[in-house]
Order: structure tokens, then C-alpha cells, then sequence
């Protein structure tokens, strides 16, 4: 492998006992993983092990789904993730926060804090938080409209990036013979004032190794991919085919490209959830046997919720009703709703079907095969322009994660795009991007 | 030792080099410290193999006082505490967060998510966070009014405890059979509708292990005191004279049964800062190496704004003005205010004696003696009604919770006034404390 060559990069998308559904019924997996600490530290040990850039977990400020579907509530991910941070040290932590459900001084802060304890390992995915739940934890009727949710996402991140910058480099002297700690003039307050918020700083840390956390990004919408070209660093995203993986990444770069950002400063990765068998007949056997656990009325009601009817509007044997609204009508998800309908009517799915084919991995693309297949399939969206790395979202975990790092990994180094080990620090060393320069210094 | 003997509890309260403001200007310590995990978590080991109670964080959303004086700036402390989880196993983890610049879904969450991490071993510190330097990074101009404050906790309190119980404990029951995760009647959304937060619940964590963090307080103003009464079960107070320890500690008990609450569930902690040495004059002569590197320009900055003047106005050899304003007109921190204020006029201090005798504690009780003289004085407050455990803040650290753990608890051990091993495993059993009964369970 010549060491110019474009590595691909691999993050570790955490989902309690792993992205099926019902996982968790299987023999092996323990239902109380998800808020066991152990768990989560074998599961990063795992993945640092096989040099993964980063964890992930997702998170939303609100008990929703049927808690009886599956493991439910979760614990929150930056806390998380800091108690990794001493079980590991070269992986990158991940955590989702929201920007409508968050103060923006809190929220730099903790992520500036991960920051420290991980020395510079921190990335922070950016979401609105789709949903009535949720609002209605913070004191509103109904959640703001999508496109207000997005203004506000902006802003949030203009006061975080100036909090984060609010302390140069080089503030702290520690100079101990003259009684001076740090230098005042290089400790900026940030003065903001805009529409949602108003912050006078400076943050109540020093700068953090990574300058600011890893910004990642998961909307897909026309407001979310504008977003992410203006912000994110990392890209997380579900694609189910090469043709469409490779249209959203020519789209998201060139948008990055119109923001005059570097197009390769914004990586690419779309989620896989990879069954793995010795066989392809074992891995399809093994998504078969996943799918048989499934409780279908919990999944009805949810694929109900997202798609705005009622169970009864939903029969489980025929396909999708003729007059759903539009994605515009819709102030959720948007581009997961379109996604999960187009599939729908792309292949003729009846609602149980389609039940099956989102119980893997929620719209994610389910690949069963053996571990040379799931090889393949990385390399092919990864030279032909659909992908810069894969979100990993197991089935099953952690059995599922052990596969693919004894199976896939070595075959991924083998053909030359994939680390055999770190070669930088900080997480955003491990995905190839520079350390953000300091808006308050002036070269 | 009789076992039915009362034991005194310790707490351990981290600042960065040590509770002296100068602490960080020795030659031992790393005046990086405050924003280092690896060092946080050799405090927390000490303390734990010495069978502290509990370590604890201070913490305030913003950035204040002179960058120049001391460490300043200190990570998030749930998140310090949840890396702490990782690397400790029986001591409790006590954070500080501000009821007024946090939403009480999310906090409510996170300090259930500690418990769950560390196994039972997670404590709240409430405050409500006096100064304008807070309010302004939330979009305020000012603090709201002394009274808004605790209102404003009263009903955060009054959620976060409904949040917490939102979970029944045996609501998960991971019925991999029946495929059923867990029961939707006993997973309860709280409704919640007041003058400060509307939220509707539930929580989207499971119960955790303490049923709700150790909550515990250190405001001493009358407000203070009844919200202690209330809602404590550890206080965190200020006192300089025995006969003003054993008044505060009758006071709050009191107030306590007035709740109709066991008053032997309210610990009362008072803080000292122990600079022990082989001999009472050696001890002395490091508090005075230590005063001799503070910096009066920056500690008369401090103390003129604590005191509402400008440094002009409070000139160093001359004794406090007499025309201070009454603690009635002080929002800020009231009772540090009053008992800075007692101080100075009972000892008639110059700004500058102030200003030493503050250093080292910022108000708690400095206390400079062998080791013996310091378990002494600790025997004294516990035996005659001033306390129930001692809030432990070395001047120095790590060196003064060495010296401390290796010199006072061996005799406290031998008095039979403190354990010799943990007993319990969660941090309220730590305390003798019950676990909370849960107010959506009937009997």
C-alpha cells in the first residue's frame, strides 16, 4: 500500500444490544446493556482495537417508540462518552446533542470538556431534534418548524464556535514566578447577540486540544445538507443504493465547495448494517432469523407515527396508502420519511415488508453476506464516489462488531484502504482534517 | 469500636492545585491540573482507598473572577465525574449544577445517567448560581432576584424528582419470550405544568440505581437553609467558630423535622482546609509560605467586587469600609457575603489580614496544626453538635489529601470515628441514607 493512497474511515455507530430491532431478544444479548457501563467500554475497546476512527451514539431529549419494542431510553451520550474517554485512548467519542433543546454555553462547554478529558478525541454530531416529543419536555405545545429549527441551529453554532475560540492557544502562561495564571488579553468575551441568542462569555474553559470538537452532521433535507456543507466535517447519512450514495455525495461536496470550504474537508459515510456470515445463505439466514423476532404491532405503530397515520391506516399486508403528503408537508424528518417511502414504492413493499427491511437498520442499507461481500460493497461505494468511510451499525452487538473487525478489517487492510493503526492523536488526525485556526488571533 | 457507633463522613471537595488560591505557584504543582483527567482521577483513587464518602466539584456557568489569579476555567464537573466512574469503584460523585441556567429534563437526565455509570454513586450539589456574569451568557442582563432563584428550584426540584421516578423500578422486565422490553403502565409521563417549566415526561432513562442522585446543598441564606430543610440530604456550609457550626447544624435539623423529615437524614458537612504539618508551627509556616504568594492586586480585585465596591474603595491596610450594605440587599451569595463581612469586623482585619485569612478558604474554616490537632478539632465539631462529617478542602493538592489521608484518618480510624472499609456500595448507603421511595408506586 503506497501511503498516498485515500484510506477510508470506519465509525462505530452504538446501539444498545445492536441495530436490529429485536436483537435483543436473541440468547446472547443482555437486555440491560443499554445503561451498563462495561458494555459500552468492551464495545470501544473493540472497535480502538481495530483502529475504527470514532464511536457514535445517537440521542434525542425524549422517551418515544413503544417501550416495549425494544431497549428504551438511554443514557446521555456525552456522559457517556467521557467515561469511555478513560477506558480508551486513541478512538475518536462521537455524541449527538440537540441545538433546539440546549443552551449554546452549556453545550460548547461540555463538548470543550470531552475535548480535554479525551486529549482532543471529541465530535459532536449536530441535530435539530425532529418531533413533538421532545418539545414538549422544554415547555412547548409542538416543535418549532423545521426551517426555524435550522435557523436556530446556525446561530447556535456561531456562538459555539466563538465560545470555543474564546481562549487562545496561548492564554494560560502558568507563569509562576510572577503570580500570572493567564492572560486576560487573550481571554475574549464574545459579546453575541442575534435572534435566539444572546451570550456574553467567554467560555469558562480554556481552549481544548482539538481547537472545537469534530462537527458531524446527519440531516439530509435540502436545509440539513446546506448545513452540513457550511459546518460539518463528518457526514453520517443513509443511503440504500450506489446510484443515490453517489448523487448525495457529488451534492454535499459541491455544496461545500459553493461555501469555499475544501470538498475534502467534509467526509462522507453512509451507514451499513453489515450481517455477516460464513456464507452469504448464513448471513441471509441469520437477518431471516432476526427478522422472525420482530413483534410486528410495535413496528406498525411506529412506521405509522413517522408516516403520519394511524395503525388502522396501515394494514400489514398491503402496500402503502396512495395519498401521503409530500416532504414539504412534513416538519419531522424529512429526508428519512422520503427515503422510507420511495423504498416503499421503489419495490412494490407491502407495509410488513417493508417492516422487515427497516428493522435492521431503520432505513440504513442492510447488506447479509459474507465478510469478502461486505468488503466489497465498502470498496465499491468508496472508489466510485459514493463514500469517504461507513457509519458500522452491527445488527447484533456485540457480536456483530467482533465479526467485522476479525473478518472485514483484514481484508480491508489487505487491499490497502484501511489504517493498520493510528497514526495521529486527535480525532480529527484519525479523518484527515486540519486543526480549526483561532477566529479571535489575527496572523 | 461499637458498630452501632455514629460515624463521621468525608467528603473530599477537588479544586484544581488546591483550595489556596496561591496553591498552584508551588513548585509541586502542575498548574494545567484543572483541565487534566489523569489527574482528577489520582485524587479520586486516594480518596477512595482512605474510604471517603465522596469527592465533589464546584461549578458555576461562566467565567469569572481574574485569569490571572488562579486556574480558572474548570471542566464541565458531571462529565469530570463520569470519567471518574470509570476509574473508581465505591466512592461517591458529587457535581454541582445551577438550577437557573439549566433545563430540568436534561440535568435531571444526565445526573441520572451518572447514577446509572457509576453504579449508585452520583450526588447533586444544587445551586442557584448568584452573579450577573452567569446570566449573561443566557441571553439575561442580569441575575433574576434572590427569591426567583429558589422558586425557580423549588419547581426544577419538584420535576427532576418526578422525572426520576417516572420509571418504575420494575417497569424494565425484558421479556425475550413474549418479546416484550418493558411495560408501558408502569413508565409514567409526569404532566408537569408550573410558573417555571412545562414538561411532559417521561424520563427516557430507566430508574437508576439511588432511585435519584444524593442531593445535596450549601446555600446558608434563610431561603438556603429551608430549601436544605426541604430537599438536603448533605449540606455543605461555611462555619468559623464552633458555637456557629453548632447553631447552623440545630438550625437546619430543625427545619428539617419542621418538613416532618427524619432530621438524621440531613448530614451536615462543614468545610475545613486541614494545612497539617509535624508540628503545629510547621503547619503554620506553610500557611504563610502560601499567603506570601498571593497577589493582593488580585485578591482585593476579588474580595471589593464580592463586597459590591471598587478596589479603590477598599484599600489594603485599612479595615473594611463601615458603610457596607445589609445582607438583605445583597443578591448574590448572601451568607458568604455576611460571614466575610462578621469576620472582618470580629477580628478587625485589614483587607489585607481579610484577604490571607480568605485565601486559603475563600470563607470556610482554615486550620493549621499536626495531624492530631486537626483530628482533634474534627472529633470536637462531631461530638457536640456541629457536624456530621467535614467537607475536606486541602489547600494543597494532591500533597495536603496525601497527608491527610496517611496522618488524620488513621487517628480518626482509632477513635472509632470513621470506617476503616466501605460497607455500603452506593453512595446514599455510604451516608446511612435511605433510597427514595418512588411517588408513582402505591403501595
Amino acid at each position: 500500500m503506497s501511503s498516498a493512497e485515500r484510506q477510508l474511515h470506519l465509525n462505530l455507530f452504538i446501539l444498545d444490544t445492536g441495530h436490529h430491532e429485536a436483537s435483543w431478544r436473541l440468547p446472547e444479548s443482555d437486555p440491560l446493556a443499554h445503561i451498563d457501563l462495561a458494555y459500552h467500554q468492551n464495545l470501544a475497546r473493540i472497535a480502538e482495537a481495530a483502529a475504527f476512527d470514532s464511536v457514535f451514539l445517537a440521542d434525542a431529549p425524549a422517551l418515544w417508540g413503544d417501550v416495549g419494542q425494544r431497549p428504551s431510553g438511554r443514557l446521555e451520550p456525552i456522559l457517556l462518552l467521557a467515561a469511555l474517554a478513560g477506558a480508551t485512548s486513541r478512538i475518536g467519542l462521537i455524541a449527538t446533542a440537540s441545538t433546539s433543546y440546549n443552551d449554546p454555553y452549556n453545550l460548547a462547554r461540555r463538548f470543550n470538556s470531552l475535548d480535554h478529558l479525551s486529549g482532543g478525541r471529541a465530535g459532536w454530531n449536530i441535530v435539530t431534534t425532529a418531533g413533538d416529543a421532545a418539545a414538549r419536555n422544554f415547555g412547548l405545545e409542538a416543535q418549532p418548524a423545521h426551517a426555524e429549527r435550522y435557523e436556530r441551529a446556525a446561530e447556535f453554532l456561531e456562538v459555539s464556535a466563538r465560545l470555543w475560540d474564546s481562549w487562545q492557544d496561548d492564554a494560560v502562561v502558568a507563569d509562576k514566578e510572577r503570580g500570572v495564571h493567564a492572560l486576560a488579553e487573550r481571554v475574549h468575551p464574545i459579546e453575541y447577540a442575534g435572534r435566539f441568542f444572546r451570550v456574553e462569555g467567554a467560555l469558562n474553559v480554556p481552549r481544548s486540544p482539538q481547537g472545537h470538537p469534530l462537527l458531524v452532521q446527519a440531516g439530509s433535507s435540502e436545509s440539513g445538507k446546506d448545513f452540513a456543507a457550511r459546518w460539518a466535517e463528518a457526514v453520517f447519512t443513509a443511503q440504500l443504493t450506489l446510484a443515490e450514495g453517489q448523487a448525495f455525495y457529488a451534492d454535499v461536496k459541491r455544496r461545500a465547495a459553493a461555501f469555499g470550504r475544501d470538498p475534502e474537508h467534509v467526509k462522507i459515510l453512509p451507514g451499513i448494517v453489515p450481517v455477516i456470515g460464513d456464507t452469504e445463505a448464513e448471513a441471509r439466514e441469520l437477518e431471516a432469523e432476526l427478522d422472525r423476532l420482530i413483534r410486528p404491532e410495535f413496528a406498525q405503530r411506529q412506521l405509522a407515527g413517522l408516516l403520519g397515520l394511524s395503525p388502522e391506516q396501515l394494514p400489514l399486508d398491503q402496500q402503502l396508502p396512495a395519498d401521503l403528503p409530500e416532504e414539504e408537508l412534513i416538519e419531522g424528518a424529512k429526508s428519512r420519511y422520503t427515503l422510507i417511502v420511495e423504498l416503499a414504492r421503489r419495490e412494490q413493499l407491502t407495509a410488513r415488508q417493508l417492516i422487515a427491511r427497516l428493522g435492521g437498520g431503520r432505513g440504513h442499507r442492510t447488506f447479509a453476506g459474507t465478510a469478502e461481500q461486505v468488503a466489497d460493497t465498502i470498496e465499491e461505494w468508496f472508489r466510485h464516489g459514493a463514500a469517504d468511510g461507513f457509519n458500522i451499525m452491527p445488527a447484533v452487538l456485540p457480536s456483530g462488531l467482533e465479526v467485522f473487525a476479525e473478518r472485514v478489517v483484514p481484508i480491508l487492510r489487505e487491499r490497502g484502504l484501511f489504517r493498520t493503526e493510528y497514526t495521529g492523536r486527535t480525532l480529527r488526525e484519525h479523518y484527515g482534517l486540519p486543526r480549526p485556526a483561532n477566529q479571535f488571533v489575527t496572523a
